[in-house]
């Protein structure tokens, strides 16, 4: 038989989900275990959401519709979307994709050439570094230092890391998997190097609405910015519809004729019915989303407690997100691990605690010498938050 | 700004959708239409389908899932897919995806480097074309020549168009647009040139439940062919789901694993509640896709006839899909058009019957010399098919 194509030996993944693996076969085994591992979310979706996309199925919505959306929902996310982020976009602008994950690809697609170079964030979201190297680019890390309230983006390294050749960056304020958020001022020093030297922006802002303090601020509202930079939004995290696979890109209008057209070709529409959903979820009543937003605020001052209460770990309290990217370096020395992969599993192993670390979110750099977790609590109830760290303290505290 | 990227040149689309634009013009003007463009289906999804999806909801599947899909779908699909065509097929060589198109560009992906050949149907599914050129490849177009029963390919000029760089064949057997279906001395001959010249195959099966007399046979159940054939599977066609964003690749499991990476990259996972649904389609009450089928059935009896009463159009009548492709050479010289498309937006003006032609379904051949045009019956009610052929009819008897 032949081979299969080149392009797969650069095709990447997420491992994380080794990490599920690894926690469902320990579980399999009898032994309890604490899901810090996903990205997920164990509350339902609100009910006037179902019970719109019932009411448009009803309504005979079941055929196929536009590649980039039904006009009433391209309608409603270009006006929500603008609205919180002060700027103003028309439907034309929005193309609807199964999800936010999509609008990566996608995007790569429409404005990078192999042998390009693409700046991501590292650690980040892994599917950037994956999709870069797929389609033939370079990806280009750049690194975040830790700080006071948590991490800043290393300017310098980035400035220093921009060649002739670098055609976009990919900016992922209300960070996965480090909760980093932007100042004003990091933020603008972001797009004045866009600018400076003319790159396209994708900007990931899958947590904008999931925080608990403050307000969010799009890179993409920014002078001299919306003409260059694609919004990623997905209604997966804030209305709890990871399964439903909805979500948009913001693009200026060149970009989302070529998105739309990828649509077309790709996977021809995004679920029909579900889009109605999605319009009920945008301008429907928000109690739910705030309800939400109220659980993971407890989930997260829960754990931000308990986490610095271990020692050897160390997590400043982010505004947003449900993930912490503790520090913890210190209780692996005690330990005597100086892989944390290992560290990971004897900890799942002694404690149950299953959690991914910092080598499922991007290559390791030259010069890191800190060790980090990645801790999410959006599929885990306070209590239980409570017991597995409690044992994770227990365990690091005996040794 | 700079540039977007080089590839975008090459990237195709379905202009078909020209065609509902103008038809929806024609109608926003106070004009009677009669839709024959359409690939898509006026007959709502059976409501046991519907109740499945919603007691998945209540169950809680409204978050992420496997990128290859749910193991209870995968098994389901395995079974019924394999025990409909005489394989054994496993859930692991099952790929869950958003519908049958996105097996098209995944397959390619997988299978075939830039610089390589793969022969595709021309006239065909207009995407194979596009993705194949897009990714890199050669189109190399195979053609069907017109038989007493319908078409059938030339098998000459496919064994002449085979080089030592074609990589892949895409066979649609149970043909959209031209309803061919393949003798089994066809089917065998087109297997027997995979297996001499090594050849990938894609055997894109949407149509292959929807029949109405005799029973599909899949070339991947030939000796040889398992382990070089990805079937394209899809709920689109047979159950009525073409918004549902349904459907499958099943594949040898190198190739299976490669699709599921693709997943997971792509677009993470198929919405998770419709994947429940996909199991009641296949697992419950079968009557609503037998009604469908008579339904389908009647307007097709009724289009062949009246078709084959319009002077200078003539077909013959086919036993699969729900397309129409007669040869319309002498109505066109009768009316004075040399362009087929002409032909068709005059149709539009005069009669209000919108179609397809040839010419949406991949570039033109060297030394083509008849004329088609596309009836889709499937979004058209029997009374409005006898009223749009009986107006076309008078039109061209009256030229
Ligand atoms: C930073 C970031 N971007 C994008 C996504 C994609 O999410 P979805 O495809 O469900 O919208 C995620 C999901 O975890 C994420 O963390
Ligand atoms: C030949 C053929 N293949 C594949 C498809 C894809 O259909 P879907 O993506 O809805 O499964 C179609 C739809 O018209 C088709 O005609």
């Amino acid at each position: 038989m032949q081979n299969l194509a080149h392009r797969l030996e650069r095709l990447g993944t997420e491992t994380a989900f080794s990490v599920a693996q690894a926690a469902a076969a320990w579980k399999a085994q009898g032994n309890t275990v604490f899901p810090f591992h996903l990205g997920d979310i164990n509350i339902p979706t609100a009910p006037n959401i179902i019970e719109a996309m019932n009411r448009a199925i009803a309504d005979g919505h079941t055929g196929y519709c536009p590649g980039p959306g039904i006009p009433q929902l391209r309608e409603a996310l270009a006006e929500d979307i603008g609205s919180r982020r002060g700027i103003t976009f028309g439907p034309d602008n929005v193309v609807v994709m199964t999800g936010g994950k999509p609008v990566i690809t996608k995007f790569l697609q429409a404005v990078m050439n192999p042998g390009e170079e693409v700046l991501y964030p590292n650690p980040g979201f892994p599917i950037y570094e994956s999709q870069i190297e797929y389609l033939g680019g370079t990806a280009v890390p750049y690194r975040y230092v830790p700080t006071e309230s948590g991490f800043a983006i290393d300017l310098d390294q980035i400035r220093a890391s921009i060649t002739p050749n670098t055609t976009a960056i990919i900016y992922n304020d209300l960070q996965n998997p480090i909760s980093a958020e932007s100042t004003a001022a990091e933020r603008e020093a972001v797009a004045k190097l866009a600018i400076e030297h003319d790159l396209w922006v994708l900007s990931d802002e899958a947590y904008f609405e999931t925080r608990y303090e403050g307000v969010s601020s799009s890179i993409a509202a920014l002078p001299g910015m919306a003409e260059r930079t694609v919004i990623l939004y997905t209604f997966s995290k804030k209305f709890a519809m990871t399964g439903s696979r909805l979500g948009c890109a913001v693009a200026p209008l060149q970009i989302a004729q070529v998105l739309s057209k990828l649509n077309t070709n790709d996977e021809s529409c995004t679920t029909h019915y579900v889009q109605w959903a999605g319009i009920e979820a945008l301008r429907g009543p928000q109690d739910s989303v705030q309800s939400m937003l109220d659980v993971l605020k407890g989930r997260r001052d829960a754990a931000c407690e308990l986490v610095n209460a271990i020692p050897g770990f160390q997590v400043a309290v982010p505004q947003s997100t449900f993930y912490l990217f503790p520090d913890v370096t210190e209780a692996m020395e005690r330990l005597g691990h100086s892989a944390v992969g290992d560290f990971a599993t004897a900890a799942l192993h002694n404690t149950g605690m299953s959690f991914c670390t910092r080598e499922h979110f991007g290559r390791r750099l030259a010069g890191e010498d800190r060790q980090y977790i990645r801790l999410a609590y959006s599929g885990i109830e306070t209590a239980d938050i409570r017991l597995g760290l409690g044992r994770l303290r227990e365990w690091i505290e005996s040794a």
